[in-house]
């Protein structure tokens, strides 16, 4: 199975990208809402949320990690590759690679939660791809709590946002990472905010894309993965797995919008002093 | 020692203010920043992250317990209450006794976060003081994200203050609660749009005074903390331990603004893997 995990349900956005491109197989989502939101937490403690939910995924038969999450991919990545054996796919590289592809005057724009801004992760991929492109970067808080309470086309929440893109608009950016998968809500504000000759590059559909390509290239993994779901051929969506570490009415309404569908969320904490 | 415990930094302007007020006292403060926020989880999840701050306040030696948090004390103060033998005293209960007194109209409104508003806790205690009062609430979940972000007089924050309070203001309400220890920092625009006419119930200083009248009436405990602490008398501030559950430079900033002098700010969880 594919394991999936974000700090919340932004990650979903990514699961259904998922879902759509890679439809035969089963998928294992894991959204550790209980320590959400990760973005303006110290590294450290990332990293350690990060490991728990990967030991999680792995408990309940993953055979691929994908860390779905901008803040938790940009603090811990490497540090999942050297400690886990299993093949970890993060949100980063594959949208750095889509980005430097992108750009043709070699002036790209990042925005995301203070996390991932401070990683400087998506610069060092990108420079390591390109080193004459200049990055620009601005970490953007308050626009995940805007999206979480559904105002994505208040008055307030397109101030906030021209406030953050005007300093990348000055730079004449021609690419624009959405460096956190809440930000695709947003498309249609930051694409005006921003100018419509600017390439928005979308986390979530890059991702997917870039795990279908390891698929493709790995038989051993995919063959496993088919030969365990026999069953599942063709793959219905209704059997993918959504586990939560907490569980709220406003969190599953989201969730069902981001799918356009009801679904089931597993409460792993349910009854637990955990 | 007086411990107090709180979802992350806000509870700070309540030690700040019981150090002001109840100075001979040692504190021993918890902020819960690697769970922060509370106020969009569910009662289930904040029932269990009080019972681990109460257990770790216990552990070093509290005597008495501040539920600090708004959020924390409306959906666990009943079960802590009935799980722990010391005395423990919460924000609401303080708050929601100084509103009852000072309405005349008996039109009280309150702001809090999601879990403060839903659980309904400051209407039932209100209503228990005086049944002939009419309670308003909104739940204001923007209002922390844009506190801890430090705009405190952007233009977004003043509409977004306007839009949440307009329904109140509509109520007539003489009285307003403000049901968070986050939005005391928000007070010049919170009076503005509420009216100048309305009075505004801080938590923070109804809880420290609560405090101070539960100490003066209860010389077995306080004899107790002197003895133990007869080194420290008079009081000094520096004695006082700030406990955090995850630091980052941000939270330091605010914590040393909250106080007006720099804070030590002691990680649990550095180097663990909790």
């Amino acid at each position: 199975m594919i394991g999936i995990f974000d700090s919340g349900v932004g990650g979903m956005t990514v699961a259904k990208t998922i879902e759509q491109v890679c439809p035969q197989y089963p998928l294992l989502y894991f959204g550790d809402v209980a320590h959400t939101p990760y973005g303006s937490k110290s590294p450290e403690t990332i990293i350690n949320y990060s490991r728990r939910n990967v030991d999680f995924l792995l408990r309940q038969g993953a055979e691929i990690i994908i860390v779905a999450c901008n803040s938790a991919a940009a603090t811990s990545i490497n540090k999942l590759r050297t400690e886990y054996s299993v093949p970890i796919i993060d949100v980063v590289t594959a949208t750095a690679s889509k980005a430097t592809e992108n750009t043709t005057n070699k002036r790209i724009g990042i925005i995301g939660t203070r996390a991932t801004v401070q990683s400087d992760i998506y610069t060092q991929q990108i420079k390591q791809r390109n080193p004459a492109c200049q990055i620009y970067s601005q970490a953007c808080p308050l626009l995940v709590p805007l999206i979480e309470e559904g105002w994505l086309n208040k008055r307030e929440t397109k101030m906030i946002v021209r406030r953050y893109l005007t300093p990348l608009r000055r730079h004449q950016i021609d690419t624009l990472i959405l460096g956190c998968t809440h930000y695709p809500l947003l498309t249609p504000l930051i694409q005006k905010r921003i100018g419509k000759k600017v390439r928005l590059i979308d986390s979530s559909i890059e991702t997917a894309r870039y795990l279908q390509s390891f698929l493709d290239n790995s038989p051993e993994i995919t063959s496993n993965i088919r030969k365990k779901n026999t069953n599942q051929q063709p793959h219905h969506f209704e059997k993918n797995l959504f586990f939560v570490s907490d569980s709220t009415p406003p969190l599953r309404k989201l969730a069902n919008g981001i799918f356009g569908r009801k679904i089931n969320l597993i409460n792993t904490n349910a009854n637990t002093n955990t």
